[in-house]
């Protein structure tokens, strides 16, 4: 049963919950959750609601039009989401296909309510998974002088897969600023540690030489920063003076595939307003 | 800085939210934080609000008369906790002290924003910690045959200290239901086990002799049925094969503490609301 | 690189450590990896040692004879695993296969170490993942009234594909104690629920119902009680009053594939010995 | 009831335990447990054994004599605890006093077997808990200006109290390395980030800046390089967008009680040994 997910941000004043909500109300609109934070340091709202789609007397079509005086009066920033037609995802992987196979079976499992046009690598280790899910996959391999190339490739199969957003399932290539901005806030990436700590390359060697006793895995929104984007969640595992480099990866898939998944789901039910370069999550 | 927390519980219906946050905005108040939830099972709707003292133009004198035709319209349980006086609390403990200690120690601290007029013990061994913290002590054994006088003396002490709440940290009596029947949904018990395993007496006992690999705590609201109030909070920590009871015990002690006072806190806050034997935390 | 393992139970005595690595060090074994734990309760010594193949000078031929004065001298009970050949899994499972699936890509993966010859289910939804992973999958319904006739065809399977071991991967038929006595701590369980809690059915629904605020999973050996056997692993994960049911499901359903894998690992690295109806994991 | 406990650290080598576990025998020692590691990457081995001094036919004065030969032929780094008499404990504190208040928490409880001499601070804060406790406090202010000074007079202080080690709960000067130099190993400091995310001052204002998931504590070894010191524990806590600094500074106040703890257990029990800037903890 698809719904309706507004989600707005804005200057914080008195009356925003009461206006929209009335607004809703007064379109018969049936609410089915509501959750809303104020960032009291920048004075900034943020809200989410969840509409039932059922008796809602507005459509997209007439919807805009309705909203803009409230959206004037306090300045909104703000998205709707129809609950359907569903999102699309396009999936970008390297050579180690642990996050791969996860998201493909979540999708087929029912998990993930997403279209899924395309799995886009640098190496044909994962062509196998995709086929067998029935998903296509594209090959474009990379070298360091093609890489501008490369990427020129992957935006023109993107420009016929029209994905919502991208997600990097241990894509170890360095996307550009030009192609990242193309799609803000709509990359999700998973990084094999707690962040801040230990970005870049070989996370799970640095953890192993500084001799921690966890180890952590973050998705993030990829910004032009490396590994500096918009954290939408982390976790953490243990591990001992026993566990060599290839346990931690071992341990570390494992989060990688928890966490990854956890993001594209939030990112997936429109739950995550970004600002300030960090998350809002409504969970 | 005080604030404004009413609840609400009621049958679901639409506009219940506009209505709520209309009168707030109609009174001049500001929303600080609102929270909701509808349990489709029994179809029954939850909220919880703050609102800023400032502005806002109802007190605690003309607030009913003005809330009674919204009550009215969705036939709702409500309550308002205007921020002070601060809530009164009594503890309750018996030989093992943690839990006292760490309460004691958070209210000196700061963390818990309530007064603290009493702490009643069937036994001396906390009796040092309340001197200390500056908290009376009152002594009241009991054994087999004087549960009703004990009872009744405890009853009487709580009459001078007219706590808004009780928190049982590691008493170890079972209160009747009459005493219980007093403090509906106000009274916070630490079980030492993940419920609902291992229930009654010497759960650590019976956890190592199940062999299980984690342990757990659990903070509850008490009714007349033991161990089956409403849950607060649970939390879990590993064991292995290599840890005695008495490592359960230490184990446990520092989960039962933090459990606890994550407990007895979202009930200082009035983030809890109790139907159908569960509780809704809006957290 | 395939290592020695050698595991010993006996009443705890004086010397039995020194005796055992005197042993290893006079055949010339390299001694990897010792983890010893004495049962103070039942005064019960038990030990695990990974040695070296590489220049250990006895054989599976010639290790028996060398051993025994040792072994008669502590009345040990021990086993031995050389590290090759590989151990043989058979999967059990039923309409959910998230379990299976898992396994199914840890193997490929190269995380489990196993062969794999068969999977059983009385359903034919796990046709396809076993098929894609080129792994025999044999389907035998079964009614209330065929389960005697049942339980033979699995045993005659088995016959053929002579498992080391068992997985019931959310395998929801109780089988007879005469199946399970033929595979006495051999026969691996995934239960949904924070064992003891919630035995037996539906434990999700339970959980819910019982508005816990965290569910689990426990792995298990299998014994003739049900949901009663040895625990090899537990974990939990955090819920809220917002989860229904289908999210507890899901929910679950990642911290069963970890627990089950987790439990799968230790078994197949010949870490675990059993008594008293509890584990002792050398991890 | 002591045990005695003997850490070893060598180059691996064949026969290592044997010989160890041999010699422990042929001198009537009994066993009660032995931990091992071998880092492969250094092919430095490390052994941990805890002997009943029940029977042990060697004491601390004729000990050294007897294990020479082996500890010579393999070359040995090690050291020995008989048990008793107790460690002796001194704690450093600043303003915040949440550790301090644990820490004595624990000792009193029973559940930190030290003799705790003194408690030193550059602030008077903690002045009550000390003395509650019945432990001296010393008051040694500091300013910028007068950092070897104060030293000097922290040292003449540990000169009379001779501590075994030292912890820094919450201490927030930094220690020269002349003064780090004399307590190699044997300066527990607790920091309120998980390292080496947040190095250096106000980690939760970092973190909450960075808008991360989850905060951290790690305990570790002071070294002369900040924060860079051998780990010894760490754990993490969930955040969410909600939490304020202030509220990410409670939550962490309890990890890092907890975190602290565990540390300092650890090192009382001889249960860590240090190499290559990383520890090896027998737990």
């Amino acid at each position: 049963m698809p719904t309706i997910r507004l989600l707005i941000a804005c200057p914080d004043a008195r009356g925003i919950v009461a206006g929209v909500t009335g607004f809703v109300a007064q379109h018969n609109g049936n609410l089915l959750d509501s959750d809303q934070h104020t960032d009291l340091d920048h004075r900034e709202f943020f809200m989410r609601l969840a509409i039932d789609t059922d008796g809602f007397d507005l459509t997209p079509e007439t919807f805009a039009a309705a909203w803009q005086p409230l959206s004037d009066q306090f300045n909104m920033n703000w998205r709707i989401h129809w609950g359907s037609p569903r999102k699309r995802m396009v999936i970008l992987v390297s050579r180690q296909t642990h996050c791969l196979a996860d998201l493909l079976w979540r999708w087929k499992f029912g998990e993930l309510a997403v279209d899924l046009p395309l799995v886009v690598s640098n190496h044909m280790v994962g062509e196998p998974l995709a086929r067998e899910a029935g998903v296509p996959f594209v090959h474009l391999p990379v070298t360091k002088d093609t890489r501008p190339q490369q990427e020129a490739q992957i935006l023109q199969q993107l420009d016929n897969a029209r994905p919502d957003f991208l997600v990097l399932a241990r894509y170890m290539q360095i996307l550009s600023p030009g192609f990242v901005g193309r799609y803000p806030d709509r990359i999700i990436n998973i990084h094999h540690s707690f962040l801040p700590a230990f970005t870049g390359g070989s996370p799970y060697k640095q953890a192993y030489n500084r001799g921690v006793k966890m180890i952590g895995a973050t998705s993030h929104y990829v910004t032009s920063e490396l590994d500096a984007g918009p954290i939408i969640a982390q976790d953490t595992a243990r591990t001992s003076h026993r566990d060599t480099i290839a346990d931690l990866e071992r341990k570390g898939r494992d989060l990688e595939r928890i966490v990854l998944a956890r993001a594209v789901r939030r990112h997936v039910d429109d739950k995550i307003l970004v600002s300030q370069n960090k998350t809002v999550v409504f969970d």
